[in-house]
């Protein structure tokens, strides 16, 4: 086999035999396959596409170039949620407490933050004393013991994707349906779960743009997890404004944990109730209405509060934040920042709106930096509201106070103000099972 | 300036600007980009292609890599040919002579055979003692002196396009118009003629099998030496079968001989008098016919003859040779092919024919391997002629008796033979001006 016949068949639009696909990866996790024979295959693949069985194909030999989880010993059905990435997405910190309330095993791998979006694993470490680090061991037996553990990427998960993403980056050849969805899948289906729920993210905040691209996106990686034999569901959720009104660590952390006492934001309620419902339903606890009524429940009786707090407790964090989130060490700095006229939010670059609570300190630019955990941002108004000329439309947060003049300035120039109220959006676009 | 953004806009169909390209071939030169971004772009203009305009930065891009001639001292017009290469192709070592025998100046820089294609200094240096290289003031003058000089590539023209062409070659991005026009004329452009003759082989034996490709390659060609101020002119020519009936480097010499002597085969002196004809018509010489009755004078007078002679003898040839073909040192070993069965020899693949060529040791796998000069074939049978079988249709020459087998098992198979005479193709499909 020849990578450059793999290269010229895709080039001339033929489909990649698994074997191809196999040697392709293969070559890329042990340097057998030179970058250059690699971005070449990736541009003629963000021309040609792939078909269904080219891409799970894909995904599975990324999948198999490093470590995998083995969750054999852990009892009971293991459900996961996998967020695209947006900003103030803090659901998993929400709708992990409320599956686990029921006896479903939620053992969750996390990820961090980088760039315009948050990670959770910075979230949590915003909570003095909460390990993100686990042995292997101590993981599943909190899975079994408590029904939810959650972690930082400890091992080497689809170490293939790591070093093509890498490529990609620098060559143009991101934006490819099947790469996305190879890459996507590739590190989740290294865990071992039986049921998936994607939250595809689409709008402003997320990397697809369009309602279009993120179903086409979604039903591709149904399609992968499905034939990988996983329950799988996605939904396509709202990101053309920010999930509720913090942005940032342990501001995102204070929200979830009002948001599990019953008086969250309604936008973000309801996209975790919805991203629980379906948790449970692929679990098999009934219809995904009755799940969510049970989700809702589990808000209402404080049980998703309480295994929340045990996690913290378990993890080593300092609980007393959780009972008390004024307790929450605070910013040095603040500043509100002032609407320049009077009318309607019309529009918000939620991409933006993440650069600059980046900006404050609240995440990374490189996988290198360190977080300002109180860093962030609390919104007074999102689109659809009516703001009056110097009204509060924000107050930012940050220990470095002359981080506020660019963020401030990235905050309004991201903040369309008009004469009209804009048409609502829906919050959740499409379900794909 | 960054060239993830050039690859960008390439990918996505755009223009890409003089600057952006001239950043583009000098990183491909120091080293500066990436061999994986250069593939990638390679890639998306393989898919996205290259307006005439863009095409020519790169073209002049590529020649302003490396050295260039300066011909000022030159005195007269000066007029080149350029082949795109072919089977038993030695029409340089006609046309220059008679070009040349009428006062137009051919400063000549000639390459090497590689693959199943030869090279005008090999042929040249089955002349025993024939001097290929020669000092560039020695060069200048001999053409001065006596109108014509032929050396090989000693500069180091266009080195953006050899490195470039490397990469193209292992990552399928060879087939791009604009890349083959781009890599065909930098280097042409390098030398300093004022009017260039282009030769674009189509067929079996042609690098660019139909015709409709080769003419819309010549024409990108010729526009890009116009847009660099050469007076140009592109013959599409048939490569559909080898040209004359000698492939070989001193049977090839052999044949050009006898074609200057009057008694050349037909298709090999038309091809080469219609290319005299245009090159003594764009330097100014008259109306292409009248140039071509011109051309077919100086054979018939002894001009062109001559010319060649004194060619030989002033870069150190042993005209003895020349004088009298028969004193070519011969191969040791001689084998003829018989037909297997009786009709017309419908199709042959000429590319095969020069493999056959290359087998029997007259050219070269890499550009280090050592020829056999005398090695070759002389075909008595050619597409259109019918054949008996049993009936030789072509002699094989080697030194190493032991190519014979695979060498006539090349010839055998590329040629076919059928019950019904096939049409006779044009010799000269297209002219592009």
């Amino acid at each position: 086999m020849r990578m450059y016949d793999i290269i010229k068949k895709k080039r001339d639009g033929g489909e990649l035999s698994t074997a191809e696909i196999q040697y392709f990866i293969k070559g890329v996790s042990d340097g057998g396959i030179p970058d250059y024979q690699i971005s070449a295959l990736c541009m003629a693949i963000y021309f040609n596409g792939m078909n269904v069985r080219e891409t799970c194909d894909l995904t599975f030999a990324v999948r198999d170039s490093g470590d995998k989880l083995d969750f054999s010993t852990i009892n009971g059905i293991r459900v996961d949620k996998h967020s695209t990435g947006g900003v103030g997405d803090k659901t998993s910190l929400v709708v992990a407490p409320i599956v686990s309330s029921f006896g479903i095993k939620v053992a969750k791998m996390s990820g961090r933050g980088l760039g315009h979006t948050g990670g959770t694993i910075d979230k949590l470490e915003a909570i003095d004393g909460f390990q993100t680090t686990l042995s292997e061991a101590d993981f599943i037996k909190q899975v079994n013991d408590i029904g939810f553990a959650i972690v930082g990427q400890s091992k080497q998960f689809a170490p293939a994707d790591k070093k093509l993403y890498a490529l990609r980056d620098v060559t143009a050849t991101v934006d490819s349906m099947p790469l996305i969805a190879a890459s996507i899948m590739g590190k989740k289906l290294a865990a071992d779960d039986d049921c998936i729920v994607l939250d595809v993210k689409t709008g402003s905040g997320s990397f697809m743009k369009s309602v279009e691209k993120s179903t086409e996106l979604a039903q591709l990686m149904v399609d992968i997890g499905k034939s990988a034999g996983k329950k799988m569901v996605a939904l396509i959720t709202n990101m053309d404004r920010p999930l509720g009104y913090a942005i940032g660590n342990s501001l995102e952390v204070i929200e979830a944990v009002e948001t599990l006492q019953g008086h969250g934001p309604e936008d973000f309620t309801e996209v975790c109730l919805t991203l629980a419902g379906h948790m449970l339903s692929l679990a098999g606890k009934g219809s995904v209405e009755s799940c969510i009524e049970m989700a809702k429940q589990a808000i209402a009786d404080g049980s998703a509060y309480c295994k929340l707090l045990e996690v913290v407790s378990r993890q080593g964090g300092n609980t007393k934040l959780i009972e008390n989130t004024s307790n929450f060490a605070k910013a040095k700095y603040s500043c509100a920042v002032k609407c320049k006229k009077s009318g309607f939010i019309s529009k918000v670059n939620t991409e933006s709106y993440g650069f600059a609570s980046l900006a404050l300190g609240a995440g990374r630019n490189t996988a290198e930096d360190a977080i300002d955990y109180s860093a962030g941002i609390i919104l007074n108004k999102k689109t659809g509201d009516f703001v009056e000329e110097g009204e509060i439309i924000a107050i930012l947060y940050s220990n470095d106070e002359s981080a506020f003049a660019k963020a401030e300035e990235i905050l309004l120039s991201a903040t369309e103000v008009s004469g009209s109220k804009p048409e609502n959006e829906p919050l959740i676009y499409n379900i794909i099972t």
